[in-house]
């Protein structure tokens, strides 16, 4: 039996199933960060994300500093989705001693104006040979005990509602996203926000994240979710991945003194896509057309 | 120019100098872990450490358990040398789709026996596919205040001691060593120690390091340093790596204490092995003849 039979969640299982974990450990893996006990009043956020040429980059196409700063910004994403502040991270680079100094410039430059941008300290890293390009950034966030959000507090009855718009990052987006955490600081401190996820794999696959988490179902609305122009069609926009837009549910009166309050100060578009439902309504869409369709699971995995 | 041309140390020298570190790190990257501020009476190590299929180790002749150990038990050993306990781990892991999964599974269980002998907490990761298998683990762990070591603190006058035997690692000792946090928290919280290492590069190269960040000299005792059964000659038991011993200093006093004290309640063999001296007379070894040679930085680097 090799990898590629039991697939990534599969090998995730393997895994998780054989840990133990201390009384320390609010929530190990299975979210955007592990969540720690630590100071009196907040929780250290911890995550990790590796960066592979070939898989997720080229070295030939792609612009070095547009792959460095990816490198640091799907973690600030992760870190952002949980609620928290992202403050110190770790790089561990293998690099091809035949790459050109200059590119692995621009590479550290694009992590170091990611870490400048959102005030991270790269306290540390490691380097070793290696064919690929692989780079590895490891980060540590912090979040207010009240201010945490995971992905299993969906509630029935909870309004679905997403940042920005879905869809063709990979026609270049993808290397240079703002991951949203002045968005998601302005909504865990002002409102209640009950569950939140970021989109790295498709709004589908992601929802699906938080259903699962919230042991609860949904409906969707086609015509209501923002599509971006890059988008090669509906279809992509729901299930391409690397979006890195804050997918969050919250109760109908929050909703409502969000859009009220709230949603004019924000400089990123808030769109309602949908609603949480009970667990045995199941996962659905309804088409343009009126149509109501089951959704699978779909995204992107890596094996 | 090429990533060889400018070497590893040229490659940390160029992203160190372009870091700004806020107020709340204590020490970045240039020791076994970063300290970062954080609770009243302790600080937050952090460090990571990457392992690539071929450069590290190899698929065929590389028993998949010892290379999961090896993975966190190094991690471990640097959190060891600052004094510290591990606490956390995140793990990223690159992988070959046609990897059998019973490898995976050793090596998996090799982290996890680390991880539980050494009471750390696997509270996440990230799974990629890649040509190669690649590990990076990153590594939360806590020292109180106190109690830190770090690499600069060597004063003129210390005597310079080692854990264990040194030589030899890479007949198989450096996929099970034991990662030596026992003796660091027996040394930090009952003696003074004024400077500590591990010893991943070889003896000469760390205390090299211990040298230049305490701007100080070494004689050394080429008579008094212990050999490994399995080391192949003297020079390649002090510039072989992956020893993962202790490499620490303390003054006169203290020493005393400890050999009259402590030393015979570890298990672990303690060995007094040279003196600090002032940076103007060199780092030197003294030979088993009595000829006294200068030290030139040697040891493993990766470009």
């Amino acid at each position: 039996m090799k990898i590629k039979d039991i697939g990534e969640i599969g090998l995730i299982k393997r895994c998780v199933k054989k840990i133990r974990l201390d009384s320390s450990v609010i929530k190990g893996s299975g979210d955007d960060a592990a969540v720690l006990r630590w100071a009196r009043n907040r929780y250290l956020l911890y995550a990790c994300d590796m960066l592979v040429e070939g898989v997720h980059f080229k070295r030939k196409d792609a612009a070095a500093f547009g792959i460095g700063w990816k490198a640091l910004a799907r973690n600030i994403s992760d870190i952002a989705a949980m609620g928290g502040l992202p403050r110190h991270a770790v790089i561990s680079v293998g690099l091809d001693p035949d790459l050109p100094v200059k590119f692995f410039d621009l590479l550290f430059n694009g992590m170091n104006s990611a870490a400048k941008k959102f005030k991270v300290n790269i306290v540390g890293g490691d380097v070793s040979r290696s064919g690929k390009i692989v780079i590895d950034v490891s980060l540590l966030g912090e979040v207010e005990r009240s201010n945490l959000v995971t992905r299993s507090g969906a509630k029935i009855g909870d309004l679905i509602l997403v940042t920005g718009c879905l869809g063709g990052s990979i026609k270049g987006r993808h290397l240079d996203f703002i991951p949203r955490v002045e968005e998601a600081r302005r909504l865990v401190r002002n409102f209640k926000i009950n569950s939140m996820i970021d989109i790295s794999d498709g709004l589908i696959l992601d929802l699906g994240r938080i259903l699962r988490a919230s042991k609860a179902g949904a409906k969707l609305y086609q015509n209501a979710i923002p599509v971006s122009k890059d988008a090669d069609s509906f279809e992509d926009a729901v299930s391409g991945g690397e979006d890195f837009e804050l997918l969050f549910t919250m109760g109908l009166k929050e909703a409502r003194r969000f859009f009220k309050t709230e949603l004019r100060k924000m400089k990123t578009p808030v769109t309602l896509i949908g609603e949480i439902v009970d667990k045995k309504e199941g996962y659905k869409i309804v088409r343009d057309g009126g149509k109501i369709e089951s959704l699978r699971r779909g995204g992107y995995l890596h094996f």
